[in-house]
């Protein structure tokens, strides 16, 4: 694969800073080991480098999903890979399907989202911010995901206007506000899955499910520990995320009917 | 979403047991709470309900991708959602992707790539060991994601077939070995994760991509913790897995060309 | 050390199960390598072996701290070691204190304390359940502790009879409760410490804290990891304890005089 | 308890900031709150406040083991209360017992040893490097510790002086060097901890207590995690120690004797 003019890329350091970037002819950067022409870049195979005016050698790489997640331009604490992860495997997202998220914060996990329905799937993301809907919608562009994500700059209250949609996510402070809209744009056996920093709130966001009749309510938080590896010296890191957010997940079952 | 004829579903008890099943026009299943008649299930929605000859209630859900990978058959220790979400994401796995994993153990992981390159990508599968590779085999064509794999009987150091793929996965008791056939098989790039228990592995895995040519090497783990929440009485739960697995991801940088 | 008739040993099997046990000449004891004869252990040397009728070597040693709390007769949870070693530290417990410590439990932690105080100070030790009391006095005699603890069925409510003490210690199911007598006892800069396994009691327990003047109040979690040692095969063990309880930290500031 | 001329004292402002200082006539001390005068604590009860020329009130406490262990002059990593307060209930550490621990380090584990021996026990600490024995010897005079310590300047491989100690502590970087001395200085029955931040080390001082004839080994870390407690906004600390150490437990058996 090529690099082409106006491709967003991620350029690596011999000491393996990182940067991402879009790279155009006669657009140069500065960086601690000299000045790097981004032009340069044009028409390499990622993996192949470009060098400074110091010579100092940098790779040129593709972005991964957690490159674009890691480095967007944040108005929001952020939703972490380790949680995004989990989010979209026990969710069950995949490609073709239509989920509602809200809020879009920064739109990390609107990202994920796109990523995992695209191409034919769409994610209909929802803040009552307006700026940070601008903010998100102006990442997801520069991530290459638009054609895959719709915004809409509303609060959950006032509900949303999908129907049958096969996830909901909420980053809402009070994510109980939003349950009742998601339960029911969710079609049946839709999967919920909602963040929230604190146990206060997990504790009311459990108790509103219940009541909207979802079932299989779990609540977990993910921990990720680095690893330092070194022959003869491998151990685990001094620092590390003590905590980000709790995870509480349910699946939609649809109410009884009367004659059952 | 209507249940078809055949179809895998996920029976949920009212007491949340949960029963991974297909369902077959006079096919029953003995419970707890009396026999379901399976047959019952064909035409309803996703999340509604079929009931025992004990009048008890069972939900239909469609399965997530967590209840398909948690609920396959085992013949070997099986790759984690937590780990397989994790993976995902710092790869960068998305629909398009051609993929090469060995080996293919129980299947788990597999079926979490091929739902990720789903519709248009490809999951190419190695094992050494024939018996596992049917096993596996079995496990993807009931979750219906065989389109997107192709099982192949073999050992890593004997080679991989494809070229230029964008990820490469080993999950091999000598990482090691299957290093030099990915970083072959990978396109400039591309990224690679190891799966592996104990350290040693880890710190001969780490060692082995340094000399490969691999940068942004990196090692984690990923730990879970359940929360039983409850108003008033909320606390993390009494036990917890302690570990599964190291996590190492590394990236292909393409050979120096000798004008360099 | 050599062991004396009546003396509480530790017997280790050559499979390391460990067994709690007072030596008597003439006592025996059934284990899965065949009958010991526990009076053989008499006039040994700490350390040494005893055989079983089928030709096993038992060592006999001294029980830790540890080994006693774990294997005391329960009536509750118990204190863990990971946990009481905390909190002798954080309240700086040493030989000479006096301690009130309520409840009682089943005198896991009343040893510890105990432990820590000798051969001067004392515990004081309050249950408001007659069971309880009488469990963790006989729990404490056997351990050899009793001329450091007195034990006082009383609930924490009506207050505790000790004035000035050194270190209060609170395990109760409303701390929020005993909170007021702790304060009343504690001398000024003295420590306080409170176990809960639920993030509810924790709020409601330092909320307390605060109104009643104390200061430096932490609040914290220990987890412990155990892992398999082994030359090439070095790896955390598979599950561990997600959680036996927090451990909130105080310490009383005296009010400010009227003068001030 | 009054505070007397020269003691040490932790002073504490009144956002919790703490400063670990000796009050003597005449000296004071800058705050960012303004000037104290530490001569104005001589005479208070602990508990009670002194001002600062801006009014500000500082609390006089009494330093606990923490704080002293925390607040040490260091020269090392220094062991932390989580694992000293463990190690000591592993080993049973108790007044009256003889300890042999080598390194020093910077005297903080050396000091929860001492607090827990006195009053008629007695500490020897080991250190081959001699500006560390001497920082150590006065952070131990400092805290007061002196009469239950004694320093000794000199490297594991040259041996211990005791006998028949009841418990031994290396906090080495090669720990395996340490052991053959350590078994030779225990007594029967008697336990040794060692403390090592790689899996490398614990792996050949596990087999190296194995060689020993030690048993019991066991290793494990400790993990503290602290929690902001707030009403209706509690939540682990985003930011964590990932890691000090690994602990190695063992216990001393004796050699079986020729005529077992």
């Amino acid at each position: 694969m090529k690099v082409k003019e106006g491709a967003g890329v991620l350029i690596v350091s011999p000491d393996e800073k990182t940067y991402l970037v879009k790279v155009f002819s006669g657009k140069s950067m500065g960086t601690h080991l000299g000045e790097i022409n981004l032009g340069d870049a044009i028409g390499l195979e990622y993996g192949e480098r470009i060098y400074s005016n110091l010579k100092h050698a940098f790779l040129v790489l593709e972005p991964t999903l957690e490159d674009r997640m890691m480095k967007l331009k944040r108005r929001t604490q952020i939703i972490y890979p380790k949680d995004a992860g989990l989010i979209l495997l026990k969710c069950g997202v995949m490609t073709g399907m239509r989920v509602v998220e809200c809020g879009s914060g920064s739109g990390a996990l609107t990202m994920a989202l796109a990523n995992a329905v695209a191409p034919s799937g769409k994610v209909y993301t929802y803040d009552r911010r307006e700026e940070f809907c601008e903010n998100a919608r102006r990442n997801i562009e520069n991530a290459g995901y638009s054609d895959y994500v719709e915004f809409k700059h509303r609060e959950a209250q006032a509900g949303f206007d999908e129907e049958e949609v096969d996830v909901a996510i909420l980053d809402l402070p009070s994510p109980w506000d939003g349950i009742p809209a998601a339960a029911k744009a969710l079609r049946g056996g839709g999967r919920i899955a909602s963040l929230s920093p604190t146990y206060n709130q997990v504790e009311r966001c459990v108790e509103r499910l219940g009541q909207e009749g979802f079932v299989l309510i779990e609540t977990i938080e993910v921990l990720i520990r680095s690893i330092r590896v070194a022959r003869g010296k491998t151990r685990p890191v001094d620092r590390m995320v003590g905590h980000t957010g709790f995870l509480t997940f349910g699946t939609k079952a649809l109410p009884e009917s009367p004659s059952d």
